[in-house]
């Protein structure tokens, strides 16, 4: 059967680049950098090697890279480091948006618990937000916004630059949880104004378990993990090589390889989209071209999301009703309710996320596989016949 | 050049079987077992059968672990857990020792700034702690005693289990930092009445960047990530799949062999230590026999610590002043200020940590290696000159 993975928002298979970039740290270069010894000064070369490679790819240097052990950890530090600078200076008012990923919205919820005021941006209905909403709910004891550079979910793509620059100019921090983007869209923290920025390898092709903070010069860090003085005393803990070191190769490969992989994946993504619109009742989710190169993401009415997925996947099609994170929760994504979907059209969505080795063939037999799954499990659903029947009326039209 | 790692306590190599069972994991098992798909299964099945494994090493139930990126994360969310639960007591009392890794220590200091009150048990010269000096420093607001397993720097092995004993009969959550015993020593967290335990993969032959925390059943634990529901809630970020398999297979061989090597590995730390012991004005550090099979610790009077590993580095022998978390630092080693080392002494010590690969012929290389090398320092510093015409005493009889 053909199998076709089609979640790569959720993670992806290491590239054989990363893989062997990996592979001579586990037994090799397997010192501990803080060693002064021959074995810890080649691993402390592997970390400064990678930290020079990383930061190249970001338009940042070295020093304003902190590596965690991924996203989830980087947002965290990130947004506390930042509410703790703003609660000196007595500014504790943060923006943010209503469909930013867990690792912010829980971190904020935390904070707001600790007496800091949170404004959740409304998000519009093609998943964008505009600049504007930035500046107008900036006040003067905000300290932090912080706003995804593109979205978990449905893929769009926020103006980061834009927002960056408002921020900027009214001397607030600007945080960006670059997550899905890295690897996929052009980052450059100079030229975009971004303050902090999080990522995690395993969105491009590296490694679990391993990410990076950048941080700009002069915004100071608070640890969220205390102990040894490893990344300049901001973050314990013997530094994770191998996996920093595939991170800086995953990176490099995707980086290299980015307008090659957009031109070919959106295309992909473009010609999904096509034949899955042509669904009765079907809805794209977010912007139809300021999203990610790899992000299709659909909601079907009278469809029961969880079904969807668990058939597809009899078909050697897998994908995802929303984020993987929050998977086996019943309640239906946050984010689609943020773009204003009803919580009976959220429950059917589907979110295919395609990689560089996804093929035409790969999304002409998911189009086939999801339009027959769709038809099949309306023909079973009895809201489906009350739909049809007229005894409801359509909210997709 | 014969090339001898003796710095295992810092880190060691990955073990053939720990790299078998995470290759897999990089490109095949490589879904996010938060997704329901397949792949994402097969993951879960993955992290599920790597939870047990690791379960049964400790006499715990699966339920019972989490994972961290490693054991200064599983040490700060091990520690801040227990002292909210106090705070919510109003118990604001925390028991440690003066020669904690800086992991529990800096965690410490921030609750002390944060109105926890922390006593520190002075430490005996021999590097142990009595079990009824926990006792007597118990308080009715006392929330947590941590006192670690056995000391990353000389190598003492607490008594886990009366402290335990003590505790659970008190009230008090115990919690053990146990980066250094797991994978070398028993660990029963029944029989030992532990309620919270840390350990890091990397320390037994598994990968860098990934841990756990025993967190007895009952005893709730806050989050230091915050984010998507993984770890049931306590610890958000995807799993890193392969540094968890990984770090069971290494326990899993560390602990089937674990008797067996500490046989060998102990006679070798013996023949070093009685070999070292025979250079004038030299003294062990830590107790002959209540230490860790690998663990070897002397100050050398009259010698600059950071000179030694150089020296001895050019010999091939890979060696440790203390602990690689906090070189770089000019201070001497807390570790053995805390076992009565005066300054002067304790800046020149030298660590060296076995392993089950070091031989017969390592060690004794490397006792001709020190002798000649402190030998050498020793010719050509004007403070030893001083001791040997008397203008200075010894203070190492």
């Amino acid at each position: 059967m053909r199998q076709i993975y089609l979640d790569n928002a959720a993670t992806t298979k290491m590239s054989p680049a990363a893989i062997q970039a990996l592979l001579p740290c586990l037994d090799q270069v397997y010192g501990n950098p803080s060693s002064l010894h021959s074995p810890g000064q080649r691993a402390s070369e592997a970390l400064s090697h990678a930290r020079e490679r990383i930061a190249r790819q970001f338009n940042c240097t070295p020093r304003e890279l902190t590596f965690t052990s991924g996203g989830s950890e980087a947002d965290n530090q990130a947004i506390r480091s930042a509410a703790l600078l703003g609660a000196r200076q007595g500014k504790r008012h943060i923006i943010s948006t209503a469909f930013e990923h867990h690792a912010v919205l829980h971190t904020l919820d935390r904070l707001e618990r600790e007496g800091f005021a949170v404004t959740l941006l409304d998000v519009h209905e093609n998943g964008l937000i505009q600049p504007e909403q930035v500046a107008q709910a900036i006040r003067e004891d905000t300290c932090l916004v912080t706003v995804m550079y593109a979205n978990n979910e449905i893929g769009t793509i926020q103006p980061v630059a834009e927002i960056g620059a408002i921020c900027r100019e009214r001397g607030v921090l600007f945080h960006t949880d670059a997550v899905q983007a890295a690897g996929h869209l052009p980052i450059d923290v100079q030229g975009q104004n971004i303050d902090l920025l999080s990522l995690s390898a395993h969105k491009f092709h590296g490694p679990k378990g391993v990410g990076a903070l950048y941080v700009r010069k002069g915004v100071p860090l608070t640890s969220l993990i205390e102990g040894g003085a490893q990344e300049r005393g901001k973050r314990a803990g013997t530094e994770n090589i191998p996996g920093i070191v595939a991170m800086a190769a995953a990176l490099d490969e995707a980086c290299g390889r980015m307008e090659e992989n957009a031109a070919k994946v959106s295309a992909l993504r473009d010609r999904l989209i096509a034949g899955l619109a042509n669904i009765p009742h079907s809805i794209l989710n977010g912007d139809p071209t300021r999203r990610l190169p790899g992000n299709v993401s659909f909601c079907f009415e009278g469809i029961e999301g969880e079904s969807l997925l668990l058939l597809l996947d009899d078909k050697g099609v897998y994908a995802s009703s929303g984020s993987a994170c929050t998977s086996g929760s019943l309640d239906p994504s946050h984010v689609l309710l943020a773009i204003g979907r009803p919580h009976e059209i959220a429950h059917g969505s589907l979110r295919l996320t395609l990689s560089e080795e996804t093929s035409q063939e790969d999304v002409d037999y998911t189009v086939e596989a999801v339009t027959q799954v769709v038809s099949y499990l309306r023909s079973m659903s009895p809201v489906w016949r009350d739909l049809e029947t007229g005894k409801q009326s359509f909210v997709i039209q």
